[in-house]
């Protein structure tokens, strides 16, 4: 028996988001297809983040036990010839098997991409499952001011979706958010970093972010925020498309 | 009566080509559907170009004659609300009633998008169905040599597509033929300027100047795939995924 950690890229904009579901085409389900059919046999993989329908990823990771009758060195492209075309394997990798592509991992990077400009409606088209067009123009800095109140240990009770699953405790720790924008293509990429992430946290950051950046909220607001503990106090939850869960850690 | 002149986009990956078909989603049956539900009569409309599945458009245009019980400037932001987002009305003119979208087009002007280089399984998923990936480096100074022989008034048949129409010529105008490339990106963009085109005509054009690009051919050789009037002469049809529809000329 072997256990195999596999990274995974796909288009979320394809997919009713990462998690198997009876009815509907996801992430998860086209790829325990590929695999089952590939390798004979019933395929469940245990993905290490639930992402959101129309969530995208460049570095999803999801691990499961095989006989592997076929070369681990095949793998990737086999099952990338079996994938549809808005999902590829990018890496495989053989694990000890107590490993666990979930409770091993100890941080992950999104990434949060926004046009920000004059709406333009053909470009806009083109762009509509992959970025959150922000029309007023950004403070980009006052953002940047704004993220240091987030990094550290935090309770981050006020950027969890009501709703959300109920956890033993809301405090994590972001390590590093990151503001930058391409003056070029007026794209503006938040990158955020941390041990773990409450349900819609990286989206109700980057909507408060984005409420700082048009100046409907003070940057320095965001201390009574955190102090607030409640969802009512953060911004609002910016939409799904311009997420892309970059890279998950392990030790 | 009037006769209304719609400017349409669309992302060419969400539709099997523009024409009503009776099973598949396509843009003509989607616009026509809005147009039906928002006029409360069947609306059929004329478009200029019968672009391909796959293939996008800024600016297709198309006719449709109606009593127009809602005013014309109410027409745009209406149309755009019963669209599925990856289609929307960027335009609309009224004109006269002897004016035909098709018939009255004097010429189109057809963008191409390649992505030139490395190839990068996570890049290139979100590019699939946007953009031409050609791995070797392309040299972008023959592949404009190249486009010398092709512009001007010249029997395109090794252009067209085996089993396209019949048509009483073959002869059209290439107006010009601009090959630029991003440095920053990577990405080549071919546009293309004529008073008409052959069925996928763009698309050998484009096919057969990447294989300039390569050196698979020489520039010069394009004076013989012209003289040739044969579509073996000519290079591969490049894929419909990097061809835009940019715009439509009247006189």
């Amino acid at each position: 028996m072997k256990n195999i950690l596999l990274t995974i890229a796909y288009d979320g904009s394809d997919y009713h988001g990462w998690q198997r579901q009876a009815e509907a085409r996801t992430a998860q389900g086209e790829l325990e297809r590929a695999l089952s059919f590939l390798l004979k046999e019933e395929v469940s993989v245990a993905g290490t983040s639930r992402t959101d329908s129309g969530v995208h990823a460049y570095g999803q990771r999801a691990s499961f036990m095989s006989e592997l009758k076929i070369p681990i060195d095949n793998l990737q492209v086999a099952i990338n010839n079996l994938l549809p075309d808005s999902m590829r394997i990018v890496d495989v990798e053989e694990k000890p098997l107590t490993f666990h592509a979930r409770f091993n991992s100890i941080g992950k990077t999104y990434i949060y991409k926004i046009h920000n400009g004059d709406y333009n409606l053909q470009q806009d088209l083109f762009m509509r499952n992959h970025f959150y067009h922000v029309l007023k123009k950004l403070d980009i800095s006052a953002m940047q001011q704004a993220t240091a109140y987030l990094v550290g240990a935090h309770d981050f009770a006020s950027f969890q979706a009501a709703g959300g699953m109920q956890r033993e405790t809301t405090v994590r720790t972001v390590k590093e958010i990151i503001v930058e924008k391409s003056d070029e293509d007026g794209v503006v990429e938040i990158s955020i970093t941390g041990d773990g992430f409450l349900y819609n946290m990286v989206r109700i950051i980057v909507g408060t972010l984005v409420e700082v950046g048009i100046g409907k909220t003070g940057h320095r607001d965001l201390q009574k925020i955190i102090e607030a503990k409640d969802r009512s106090a953060a911004g609002h939850t910016a939409p799904p498309g311009g997420l892309y869960l970059k890279e998950i850690y392990y030790e």
